[in-house]
């Protein structure tokens, strides 16, 4: 038996749409993983972007199944499975495993600072064993201005030669191109797949041997990011590389992000009902949303097909 | 109808003991909670001590369901219900409410960093009007060197106006003495009961309007605290502080305090069981057991009744 191609390219770590009393609104969500497979954008669901931890497990086992029971392409998924406890982390797991998801994004847990890099370790080998499903493919999670809690390349090495395949890859969320350099330096040749969580670094990760970008901004810009992804090695790739750079300052760096991005989806699907963020988060005041609109008209942005798709899932 | 009596004095953030495959160990937890009772202790059980963040939603409701079952003192009872998840919260401070607690210790959000106060504020404003209980009495728990995201005088100020009944109090356990009385100083005069999150800060909390403390060490060293408590008024108090502080540096300073908290236990109970932690914490290994057994010799440290308290649970 061969073994399945290893998911690659661009994921979305989609966002979360929520009905007027917070609760995930898998209608909506569903008709925004179609748009985005349909742009060469695999799902990285239940991730930093998608509020996943402000959603308890039943309503993230929820959104799981509302692809699976739509019959979305599971080897395109890459579902966020991380949390502080194990339990939760090994059900999450557990349950994308069987339902064939190509890989599972894993935070750290990350309520307990400073850990022995030994306590990260036993964290892992728990969860790979107790999972006890030879089709697991784990992406570890690296994201320390979240997080705090971070993956080391000691912690990599470590689960590596204990789990040689079902430890698969990592997204690095730093923002530190030296952090990436470093992993791909050591273990991108021995099959350790190195995922960058901003398109900024994508072309230097495809000279480096990465293999992709899991981004915030592939929630409204994929098939533009996919271009860069797969004709990297074109003359035009810096040029490209500078387009995409400028689509992510205009919605990231004045604003919360994943505020940003749903008024962005707002916007372009026309609907209103896509602003709305769970609390801790807050989403857009009205001056911010008049001014995104203005800045992304100014360098003519678009989302093709996206008020079309909106539209048939209301 | 007159408002029940405030919860006051000493509290213990109750460490939770696992069986073999990491499961809460009920049986053990009662025992536990039965002794702490009898020492003048109230249960703070859910807390960072009690590793609840490492638990899932249904094994936080079953370790409170073991509590109610077994009939012991809600009016003791302030068990942590803060979680990332909103949905979580809810669940558990209605759960807890529903039952008597006499309070409930709430951890901000504490996944995403950096967001707005106002964020904050919509958070727990969105927890107390959907737990829509009367009853409830919300202490806010804050713990920046662990959960980062922190409680604000400014939000205390907002909540306070919005909610002057269900906003109680709250935990300081940031280890700073300025933030403890800035609080203290604000707010003690309007029914805001301040516990410290540190026995070492107990005697200046008492002086200063506080109500107690909820500290890790009154896991193990309960009625030392409490004559601290109810004798903080008396010539010798500076002395009583003095020897708590030893005990609490023997315990907390070289070893991590969770693990050494549970190793002190497994010691004074004479049930190595208790050394369980679940990942990503370690126990001490079997060097530094043998020295903190040792340290604890030394200064004449003993848990009274505890060996015959937890033999009745096996």
């Amino acid at each position: 038996m061969t073994e399945p191609a290893r998911i690659r390219g661009v994921l979305s770590p989609v966002v979360t749409p929520f009905s007027a009393d917070l609760t995930p609104d898998p209608a909506r969500f569903l008709a925004h993983c179609r748009w985005l497979l349909g742009q060469n954008c695999g799902l990285a669901f239940l991730g930093t972007n998608s509020e996943a931890n402000s959603l308890s497990l039943a309503e993230r086992l929820g959104l799981m199944d509302a692809l699976f029971e739509a019959g979305l392409d599971t080897r395109r998924m890459m579902p966020g499975t991380g949390s502080c406890a194990l339990s939760d982390t090994v059900a999450l797991t557990r349950h994308a495993v069987q339902h064939g998801c190509a890989g599972v994004l894993m935070l750290p847990p990350f309520y307990y600072k400073g850990v022995p890099e030994a306590g990260l370790y036993r964290y892992f080998s728990e969860v790979v064993e107790r999972v006890g499903d030879a089709r697991l493919r784990l992406y570890l999670y690296h994201i320390p201005p979240v997080a705090v809690v971070g993956i080391t390349p000691g912690l990599v090495e470590r689960l590596l030669k204990a789990y040689p395949t079902a430890i698969a890859g990592m997204k690095d969320s730093s923002g530190d191109w030296d952090n990436t350099k470093t992993f791909l330096d050591a273990f991108a040749t021995s099959g350790f797949d190195v995922f960058v969580g901003s398109e900024s670094f994508l072309l230097r990760n495809m000279r480096h041997g990465g293999v992709g970008t899991i981004s915030a901004t592939a929630n409204v810009n994929p098939a533009a990011i996919h271009a860069l992804y797969s004709g990297w090695q074109r003359p035009d790739a810096e040029a490209q590389q500078q387009r995409l750079d400028r689509v992510r300052d205009t919605i990231g760096r004045k604003y919360l992000m994943i505020a940003a991005l749903k008024e962005t989806i707002a916007l372009y699907a026309e609907d209103a009902a896509w602003r709305s963020v769970r609390p801790p988060l807050l989403p857009l005041d009205s001056g911010e949303r008049a001014s995104l609109a203005a800045e992304l008209a100014v360098i003519g942005f678009t989302m093709p097909g996206l008020a079309r798709a909106a539209a048939a899932a209301r």
